[in-house]
């Protein structure tokens, strides 16, 4: 039965969202003497770092795709509901769902961001990669596209439809950039030998250097590692329109019909009733504590918040579960009628991929590249990556993409939007 | 470049399909002296056999479905191309395609069966168990009714959401009951306690008993085991109509909008400008060599064909498989001016899997049942599935649901049909 028509002695904390700062505050809630809902449009957590070598043909959706019910089987205090939130009325305590309204005493905001694009025409065109949805989307696409150049005998078409932009110069863009080199160089010349030399990858980055916020060494080296590659980077450049065959830049104009959309984020947020401060890109403004000014009852972390805290954050995953568990421990203190503390951001610092067996990191201040850089980041990743099953299923993928050099996941289904 | 665009010296052998029989005659063909092509409307091959474990949340997708271009990698005589084919003509020599007519010299038709209905009225809202699509719809379209179910506060409503009615009591139909029921007593209940009572699952047969081509004891024993497992059997019934909301039977309707069927299949097959020998069910009739009747250079083979050969074959993998090695034998006494030798089916017995822990089998003509049917099933079935990385996450896969009596891959996801 659905608890909104439920009614409990117990204080109802409500969660949206199951990204990586929901999902980590209902499980940090377990025990807690309140009824938690947690609520999300899908039935699984998405690992949002792992989404590009989805894109990629690398690894199955099903890894980087937690049902939230698996987390949920050991918590009894916590519930799940798949639902889309609508509205949020702070005055009346009332979340706007597909099914109804649903009451809370307690509400934590944790819907992410999703991707903006800045008013470029002809981004519909482009293929964002923000949710599971685009990961699967995108790959479907990809491989389409070899068949199709296969049967096209003019070469314009063919080099057309073998052109991918990728717009962006921060981590999505690099990695993304970086995964699809591989693939090119690699399991596509295996498969489309005929094909080999005619594709082409170009980056595109508005501002002078890739990785802005790593140190600049750290992009030099990335810009080396992807142009060896292959990758066509086009620095201080900037998209100004895309149609369904073409890309233009403010220096010319590229044919192609794959553009990856990796160019920053906005906030992805219901409707709210009552007027918040917000930032240009629609980021919650919270106080230390992590709650809404002006609503005690009320916590926005992940993505979706802007925490009063001296330097700007960095929206990376680490800190959204720090988040999670900072809001937890905050409702516990409400609950006993203690007043919440402020969050403290521990920076375990910042990893990145650059193709294979090359990665770029920065921990404790100290910049470092290479190979180094790569494992750690597999091996982060495979830590943070939820579920037993899905740290096996992916270690044993990246051994067996490595060695062999291989995309195991390139079928076209036939399912998605093309 | 395509093909079709190229002119040879080499014969051309054109196969047209991907599954068990045309993925084979393509295998060995490899060193033929002849330029082999073979098509399909997908990029990958189907493991059919464990398509009910994709649509019941078991296995992931990919692991049934190997790309094609992945065999074909060491073959340098046998090219593929990703097309549908619409039209075969014998007096010409060619296949119409996608992407234009394809000329042959020898010609193997490989397309397989399909979904028959037998005009049911309102199969439209049935879900047919047959292609991986099938599979993927039908496993989002399940997880989604369980969700769908937990808010709904009417009970009759939430009764029919968590019906499930199978028709067909051959080996498709047996396996779905067996896996939908160890999903419902296991993983279902685990993340939806509130409503483990509530669920319906039945299996309608139009004749006396279960597996009717097995012997008469292990249909039986089935029948006690699905029983069992909390499957209600209906023999000797047949669906009448179909809606969306209830399944008529001649005894009285349920209320279910989950269906599957698996009650039929006839051929898949594409227009041919000639007239030929074919069954009612739409086989091509094929001599002992496989040749169809008047057209030497025409082989069928599959469940497509039935071969006139004493008794009539069961549509199983093995025929198919043998028959792609039969066909590339002919073939090659063909290149060398020989003529083709009769097809020798070696049956190798059957085996089908009944719900955990059981199953039955026949081999050498001597029935058994129980563990030891299941557990060779499942070797079988791993042996026979194409490519190392599949045959290892199909094993790891397995381990972890008969452990943990789990499934893994519950995800809604952001596509297919609905």
């Amino acid at each position: 039965m659905p608890l909104p028509h439920v009614s409990s002695p117990k204080p109802r904390i409500v969660i949206v969202g199951a990204g990586f700062g929901g999902f980590q505050a209902a499980a940090s809630l377990a025990g807690a003497k309140a009824e938690v809902l947690l609520v999300d449009r899908n039935n699984y957590h998405t690992f949002v770092p792992l989404l590009y070598q989805v894109a990629t043909g690398q690894i199955d959706p099903s890894c980087v795709a937690y049902p939230v019910r698996t987390l949920l089987r050991g918590i009894p205090n916590v519930q799940f509901l798949q639902t889309s939130v609508e509205r949020v009325d702070f005055r009346s305590k009332l979340i706007g769902t597909d099914h109804g309204p649903i009451a809370y005493d307690y509400l934590v905001l944790a819907t992410g961001a999703q991707t903006s694009y800045h008013g470029v025409p002809g981004t519909e065109y482009a293929f964002p990669m923000q949710t599971l949805g685009d990961a699967v989307t995108f790959r479907q696409h990809l491989f389409r596209q070899f068949e199709r150049a296969l049967v096209t005998p003019d070469e314009g078409d063919r080099r057309r439809l073998l052109s991918f932009v990728v717009v962006g110069g921060g981590p999505t863009g690099v990695e993304m950039a970086g995964a699809l080199a591989e693939l090119l160089k690699g399991p596509f010349r295996k498969d489309f030998p005929e094909l080999a030399g005619q594709w082409r990858l170009v980056l595109v980055q508005s501002g002078p250097g890739l990785l802005s916020a790593f140190p600049q060494r750290l992009g030099t080296y990335t810009h080396r590692q992807l142009d060896k590659l292959g990758v066509d980077i086009r620095l201080n450049s900037r998209v100004q329109k895309i149609t369904p065959t073409r890309v233009e830049l403010p220096d010319g104009t590229i044919a192609a019909e794959t553009v990856v959309w990796a160019a920053g984020t906005e906030a992805a947020r219901p409707d709210l009733i009552d007027s918040v401060a917000d930032t240009r890109k629609g980021l919650l403004k919270v106080g230390p504590t992590l709650q809404l000014e002006g609503w005690p009852n009320v916590y926005a972390i992940g993505d979706l918040a802007q925490v009063d805290y001296g330097k700007p954050l960095a929206g990376v995953a680490p800190e959204a579960l720090q988040q999670g568990v900072t809001v937890a421990r905050n409702l516990r203190r409400q609950l006993r009628s203690h007043s919440p503390k402020p969050f403290q951001y521990v920076n375990k610092g910042r990893l990145a991929i650059v193709g294979g067996y090359g990665g770029v990191g920065q921990i404790a201040g100290i910049p470092f590249s290479g190979f180094l850089a790569w494992i750690l980041w597999l091996m982060v990743h495979l830590i943070y990556l939820p579920g037993y099953r899905n740290r096996l299923l992916v270690l044993l993928t990246w051994v067996h993409n490595y060695l062999l050099q291989d995309r195991a996941i390139r079928q076209v289904l036939p399912w998605g939007k093309f």
